[in-house]
């Protein structure tokens, strides 16, 4: 095989997870092995590098074949020089990321944030392939978010566009402090976190409501008990998907993409987040911002982080 | 003179202005006349092609230096094409453009829309001269908006990117319907009518203010009140300004621009409006989105229109 071969690293808190992917964005093969951030920035580097040599090792293809490898992260970072400001899950202060594993490898490096390489993922081969304009948003314990213009990252001036979580979109009178400073960011209301929050408030209130009945509310109990009928946690989904609907429709207008892709753990809860979601979006875009555009599901699951990864020195 | 010209045309429904630009978007010379959209699109057309050749005769530079034209309008249209489908003020439907001008001046042919046109004249020689990534908002009548990305228009998938006036920003329980049809638009609170209507409202419920003393109120008044101390019109300047910055707000985790740049008649107010703008977007900005973005008022004036019309066949 002659062909070039792109490798991807999804790095975690928990877990290193290394992957081959061709120049359509297929994934060929994968590793997986612990982070073990308490060992130091240097021997996860150390293990990264390793990972990333035995996966070609162990698969048909040759050292001489891999085209780069790139790197997603969670953390603040300087994406040019590849440098880690602070990554809060791995501990990493003022980390070479990029330049420590070039050494180590040999091979050119890129890295960049968790979630604007998974948006590149999903816009390379997963739910937005062949479109080149898409905005994803990612929904876990934060929302994170990326926007892909004409197939690539787009990061604006200093690296913060596409930071979707943070666009502080609930109005004043109901808005709360976000982990960031700020006051209203989507984040607040539509991770899951903001999700869990509101259940816990409403049981606190006492709300008559099913929610009371776990011991520990998460947010999949949330949806859970929405499509059973609840409606104190119907009325909490409904919250959550609104505001991520009104965000797109000021996207719509701004960066007007032919399709908003939504992934990460919460979006997992289907059709009871994604109807009122599309329901707002159609209610506040300008009609001829909203034609043709569509808000559908991520494809990759969790493999959209090693996938964009190792788009990142293709793309 | 051997270097390239090229000449921007700024097409208003009342008048016609030509002019002649450098290749650093310096105005060289202008010309303007009626446009008399009542003989009709092909009138209209032919007239803009007399001026085109008018003002490169009367000037130091020959025909053959013209690198291309451009011409910014205000309607809906197919960029690429040139092709305008319908616009209000010139009373134009389904009108070739682009194919017309190109057929009758021998010479590339570009249009885009009025609101992008003036972003990129800013972008280009104005305030925004030397920044890659800014954002621009044209406060008129309406609101319009124009995002320039690498020094480039960019339109989005279906043209509709940058349409800052109809992002949806208002909560439900204040919102008014826009002229787009959508409910809580920028434009309802932000544009000079948006204004003039908060003003006439506050008069009409017979609040106590010196706005009552106008017979007829325009933004101009509501403004000059606010600064002699009325606080009714205080209100409404801050309420204008006030959704001005968290659109920008979300947009410095969206677009990430470097500079925003404020425009059109409502901008000339002065610092009453835009201290409380700036006010607005660092309460509601993450630090790491607002640090060293700064918030400037556009600086080419009525000249913005042709210099960003000439500027489409550079850029």
């Amino acid at each position: 095989m002659s062909s070039q071969i792109y490798i991807g690293v999804d790095l975690g808190g928990t877990n290193i997870k290394v992957g081959i992917c061709d120049e359509q964005g297929k994934l060929l093969k994968t590793l997986e092995g612990p982070t073990s951030p308490e060992l130091g920035a240097e021997s996860v580097l150390e293990r990264i590098a390793q990972y990333v040599r035995q996966v070609v090792e162990e698969s048909d293809y040759s050292w001489e074949q891999v085209a780069g490898i790139g790197a997603g992260l969670a953390g603040f970072m300087d994406i040019p020089e590849g440098f880690v400001k602070f990554s809060p899950n791995l501990q990493w202060h003022n980390v070479p990321a990029k330049k420590t594993l070039e050494a180590l490898l040999g091979k050119q490096v890129k890295i960049d944030n968790d979630a604007n390489v998974a948006a590149l993922g999903e816009a390379w081969s997963g739910a937005g392939a062949g479109i080149p304009n898409v905005v994803c948003y990612t929904l876990g314990t934060g929302v994170g978010g990326g926007i892909i213009i004409n197939g690539k990252i787009y990061q604006g001036s200093a690296g913060m566009a596409g930071e979707l979580g943070h666009m502080s979109i609930v109005p004043d009178i109901e808005a709360i402090q976000c982990g960031c400073g700020q006051m209203g960011c989507l984040e607040t209301v539509s991770s899951a976190t903001g999700i869990v929050r509101m259940a816990k408030e409403a049981v606190e209130r006492g709300e008559r409501t099913s929610l009371a009945l776990h011991e520990k509310i998460e947010a999949k109990h949330v949806f859970d008990d929405a499509k059973s009928g609840d409606e104190v946690a119907l009325r909490i989904v409904n919250r959550a998907a609104y505001y991520i609907g009104r965000s797109m429709a000021a996207l719509a207008v701004v960066i007007n993409p032919k399709r908003f892709i939504i992934g990460g753990g919460v979006s997992k809860a289907g059709e009871i987040l994604f109807q009122p979601i599309r329901d707002t979006f159609i209610k506040f875009t300008p009609e001829a911002a909203a034609e043709g555009v569509e808000i559908v599901a991520a494809t990759l699951g969790n493999d959209a982080g090693v996938v964009g990864a190792a788009g990142l020195n293709l793309r």
